[in-house]
């Protein structure tokens, strides 16, 4: 166990905490039918994959526009449009910025079509893992009902740790649909971060100023 | 220069760049009347200092009732009352979290009344930094302009990281008031996290990954 005490990446084995595929995705209008933790038994895409024939893909393209990708504002209107928050407010458009940091490996501040099914597979299970603890559908969940979900998606952080970050993303003691799918996006890519620099999973990472910054900035 | 290159405070003298004073402020409705660079010449108040005399403490007080605090929403009605955006968009309360995060030495996910004023005073020398770019006041910088200002308030950043900045916090190739802000704070809170850790002034630090996370997901 490489992080004693804190690792959430401790046993890692590929799968990120909160996101338990990288391909495939429930259909749109799909998601109230699946059951929680459907994901795990879901297999990629075979070989012959075509994103022409993925019943997605008319609907991402519409919005993509030529390049193929969508930018923040566009993703944001794309989830929207999905129904992906249910009953739940939409996303913001900072939400969806993060989104687009967190799967952008190519740097263009954009997401193509296999980062945004990855995005939406994460979103999906994320999502059932809110309505499991806000079961009168109000919207909103507590904050020890937040940290009971963080460590229930693999994280394994600290007390204070928990509480700066119930602290960060509530509002008058409650936390919304949006500022949770936030605070799921920020502690994968931090995660994410943080594993690519820790080659040897010691748990410590040496950063430089500037290598911090420019992550970190970004997200 | 313990951070040849990138050390944004390498030179680091107790001021931080773009917040060059730590109390005293202008008061609500004399910002127009100041000049830019006003503050490297403002002094503490004296020891005989008192907040209840305070011009803007009535101000102040009004918004954050009895226990003397705002949190980010009660700091973005102070701020937006406050006019300090002036003709720019106020403040959403995203850019009014980590405006809380970055002061918040406490702990308590409220800022007070001396975190306040020293907001204030870096909230003002930011603007006059946007406004000297934002010349026709059309409320947007472009993305060379946003690294201009950067490189002024001292960040010695990689041509990599300005890119990742820059990305992240404009919309359609232009960078609106609220964000920059939003990254000045963000700029400024890392620096601090990041500078409170590297005492021997060496330009990196070794983080564990529950400490990166802790101070990281609060802001």
């Amino acid at each position: 166990m490489a992080y004693p005490g804190f690792g959430a990446y401790g046993g890692y084995s590929g799968q990120i905490p909160g996101m338990q595929m990288t391909m495939g995705q429930p259909m749109p209008g799909a998601v109230a039918n699946m059951p929680h933790g459907a994901y795990s038994g879901y297999s990629a895409y075979s070989g012959t994959y075509s994103a022409a024939a993925d019943p997605m893909w008319p609907y991402f393209a519409a919005i993509a526009g030529q390049d193929g990708e969508v930018d923040a504002g566009e993703l944001q209107r794309c989830l929207t449009q999905s129904g992906i928050s249910g009953t739940y407010s939409p996303f913001s458009l900072e939400t969806c910025r993060i989104m687009i940091a967190l799967m952008d490996r190519d740097n263009t501040g954009k997401m193509g079509f296999n980062e945004f099914k990855e995005l939406w597979a994460a979103l999906y299970a994320w999502k059932q893992n809110f309505m499991m603890i806000d079961q009168d559908r109000s919207g909103t969940v507590e904050r020890h009902e937040l940290s009971q979900v963080i460590a229930a998606m693999g994280y394994r952080l600290s007390p204070q740790t928990l509480t700066a970050i119930v602290k960060r993303y509530s509002k008058n003691g409650r936390i919304f649909f949006d500022d949770y799918v936030a605070c799921c996006v920020k502690l994968r890519a931090l995660t994410d971060f943080f594993r690519r620099r820790d080659s040897m999973q010691q748990g410590y990472v040496n950063f430089l100023y500037d290598d911090f910054l420019h992550c970190i900035m970004a997200i």
